[in-house]
This record gives structure tokens, sequence and C-alpha cells, in this order.
């Protein structure tokens, strides 16, 4: 597998990551997940300033210009063979570099840029979740980026298999819901859509505002609201969103069965005619 | 400069940290930072067990005996000449290692443990710190492990060098008192010593435990506790502690001045003499 990693493309056995990295030592980084669908890459400039915006908050000098980056991703698929493939998952992993011992930072960053593909299977129809341990620290300016550490998400995962679920769902530490260890939550009211505010402890997903705007376009009453987890227990349906799955329906949540909800298949389809849109204005672009 | 990476020492230019390392994308893991003085390494076992019970919580095998990491780190004190040296960081890190993409576990996990060592320098004799704005997660089971995520301690130390102060103060996500950047608090109310309770949030520190045990042979009223930020702006001293500087009386908290408490001077030569005995002790053993 071919990586682009510093400004150019290496085989993966040739990538060495500095062991004086502060991604690797204090979780100093940052990250964006992306789907290439057929060599186009979904939401790519909306990852990109997510990623750029995020560096910008943390102080981490970002090493390459958006453009080149695009240029990079579309490189790493061709040198992979992925071109042609109908779902790649891309990551880019930003860090600061290397730094001096401690928590100090470096005088002059180094920061480093990898970004890996491979290809992503095709998701589930369908995904069960349980409310698990670990909570979204609300009151963290990293919950709000999609920054390195994912260990608490992790844990939740964990705890969420060993009781048979498929996902994770976490609270926010004032109690309200936040997210699942790899997706934005939305609830379903009757006909109408809730998901959880930004100050819930959420990363504001790629995919969780597009839907946003799809809801909104498709006049469905959305809003964005503390939610309190009796309101799991007791919405009409429900389903995560991220970059690699778009829309994952929940079937069931903890011991509760939920019915498929008509909105979420509507606004599946939707999302998917936006993904294809997506493809065919790059496509007039080249 | 010499690294134990994996069961052997290698010259840190040949030290190469895999891109698929989950502690590098995911924090997936924990570190330890000791103080070793003249070749004796402080509370080595208490450093050891904590990074072995922190692994077996995360579900990270262990990949070396407690023995064989002690032994290693005699050999890179060794190999880095610094066996007489008065003051060195040793820095533990233990990952999950390389894993599939995403948050599944690998099925063969391959941990990567890393050993560095460095010369630290000389404490200053006291710090000023300020309250900051990033909470420590008091529902997060990761905030009482020595996990690499650092991240929000990291933009809290930002925020308070951005300020003037040298160390920052951390409430938890309750709002009480937790710890600073990189170290335990101790508060003096009279001659009342009173530090976090362990679930505010905090690492229970190997020096704040060393601490809490020395202060009761003393005869010192110590009691851990909830503390809610207004104690921190009536106290008449406090301290910080870590395994590097032992006991570091604070100065100035906020805008307010603190006068060098009797107490801290006493325990300070206490834990001298305790970290000297350990010396002794380790000698004898040799």
């Amino acid at each position: 597998m071919m990586i682009w990693f510093n400004g150019t493309l290496h085989d993966e056995s040739e990538v060495h990551i500095d062991p004086r990295d502060r991604g690797l030592l204090l979780g100093d980084g940052l990250f964006e997940t992306m789907l290439a669908r057929f060599g186009n890459i979904a939401f790519l400039d909306d990852h990109t300033v997510r990623l750029a915006a995020g560096a910008n908050i943390l102080g981490i000098p970002f090493p390459e210009s958006l453009p080149h980056i695009i240029v990079a991703c579309e490189m790493l698929l061709e040198a992979n063979g992925l071109i042609d493939a109908p779902r790649v998952a891309i990551r880019i992993t930003l860090t600061r570099g290397p730094g001096p011992r401690g928590l100090l930072l470096p005088d002059n960053p180094r920061p480093s840029l990898m970004i890996t593909a491979a290809e992503s299977p095709t998701p589930a129809s369908s995904q069960s979740a349980i409310l698990t341990t670990p909570r979204r620290n609300a009151l963290s300016p990293t919950s709000r980026l999609k920054a390195l550490p994912y260990l608490d998400n992790l844990i939740a995962r964990q705890e969420a298999h060993a009781r048979g679920a498929d996902e994770a769902l976490m609270l926010d530490t004032s109690g309200h819901l936040a997210c699942a260890s790899v997706a934005n939550i939305f609830l379903w009211e009757g006909e109408r859509l809730v998901t959880p505010a930004e100050e819930c402890g959420i990363l504001p997903g790629v995919t969780r505002a597009a839907i946003l705007a799809l809801a909104e376009r498709q006049k469905i009453n959305v809003s964005e609201d503390m939610i309190l987890p009796e309101r799991l227990a007791r919405c009409d349906g429900a389903f995560l969103t991220n970059s690699l799955v778009g829309i994952m329906p929940l079937s069931r949540i903890d011991d509760r069965e939920l019915p498929p909800h008509r909105l979420t298949a509507r606004l599946k389809a939707a999302y998917d005619l936006l993904l294809d849109a997506d493809i065919n204005i790059d496509d007039s672009d080249i």
C-alpha cells in the first residue's frame, strides 16, 4: 500500500513516524476520514477546511495548501489502484510533529501530514446501539475537534461490543445525548427530526451538517437540541451519520427494537443523490 | 540518543513507528514518566505496576515482564551515559500497536513499548498557576489512566502561558478542582492539607500517593475532597506534585500571591529523604 507522507508518496513499509512525534506521545493532532467513490471524494472541501480550522485552533501550522492536499488524495487513489473502487476510506492525519520532552511546544514545528487510503466495506443495512458508560466532555475544546484522542470512544465501543451491540451511544458530561463512538445521531419523534446540539460534546460532523441542510430542504421539521436519554427510549426511529456510512438506520437501541422510519429512507435516498451530484460537479471541473 | 524499542536498544534515528500504530492514530496507549537520579529510578515499581494495571483495563497485552522493563531502563541509562546524571526523565510509552482501519481492535495485537531517557532540568523553586478553561472529564475512564491523549491539558497549558503563568489549573466537568496540566495539586487551609479526590477527573499520581502517605506519617491533617474553586482563592498555600518536580510550591494562583507555607518546606524535605532512601534501598539490592 502507498501512503502520502509529508509531501510525497511512499510505500507503507518506508513510512517511518518519528518516535518524538507529538501525535504519538500526546495525541497532539487531528484527522479526517472521507469516502471516495470511483475516485471522487465526497465533501472533500468541507473536510479539508475543517482540518485547517482545527489546526488553526491548536496552533499547528498547516504544512500544505488545501489544493495540494486534494491533488495528494487523487495521486494516492491512483497509486493504490483505487480510482475505480466503489468505496474507499481516505484518512488524513495531521500531527504537530516532533517536539521537546513534555508539553512544551516545539520552537520550530515540523508538522507531519499523512494520507492513507483503503477499500471500505459496504455498510450493513442497519445497526444496533446501546448507551455506554464513558461520557463526552461538553467542556473540552477538543470534543468539537476531530482530534486524535479517541480512547474514550474506543472504550465505549468495546463496551457496546461486549454487550452484543454494534455501536456505542454516549451521553455528554451534563447528561445529554451526544453521539455514537464514530458517528452523530439523529432521532425521529413522530415526523420531527432532532440531533444533539453542538454544545453537547459532539464533533459537528460533515455528514451531520449535510443531513441538517437536506432535511430543511425537504421541509422536515429538524432541530438541534439538548436531548435527555429518556427521549432515546421514546423515539420513533433513529439513525447514525458519518462520512463512511452516510446514513445508518438504527434497528435497536438498548433492548428496544426500532421499526424503519419512512423519512429515514427518504433522507437516505436524497443523501445518495447528493453524493452523486457531488461526483458530477467534480467531474465537470476536470 | 539511544531508545529502547520493542525489546532492544536502538539509535533514535533507527526507531520507526508504524504509521498504522493506534497510539498515533487514536491515542490508544499509555505512558509513564519517571525521575532517575544517579541511575536510580524513583518509584519504579509503582510506575510499572500502574502501567500494567492501565494496560489491563484497556485490554492491551503487556509485551514485557515488569522485571524486564526495569532492566531495560537501566540499560537505557547506561547506553545514553546517564547513569551518573543527577536528573533524568525516563518515559515509557505503551501503545496497542498497528491495527485495522477504524476503532476495530486488532485480532493479533502487537503492542509497542518504547522507553526514552533525557536529562531533566533542575525545577524552578516555585511556579505560578492560573485557572484555565478546559475541564477534566470526571466521567471518563481514561481520566484516571495515564493515557496518551493529553490534548486538553496541552490546550490548558497554552492558555496559562499566553496569560503569563507557568502552569494551568483545571476544574473537572462537575466544577470541582482537579489538577494542573502535568501535576496533581495540594492546598493548605491553615495547617490542614487537602487534595482533589480521585473522582474529580484526576490521574492519581505516584507522587500524590507518596505525599498523602508522608503527610499522614507526619501527623499532618490531610484529606482528599471535592474542592470548589472558591477554596483556591482562600487557601493559605499550595503546591503541585509530579514525578519530575516532586513538590513544586505555587507562589501565585491567578492574581493572588501565595506566601511560602512552613509545612510545604517540611514535606519537601521529607520527600527528598524518601527519594534518597529509595536510592539506598535500590543500592543495597544490587
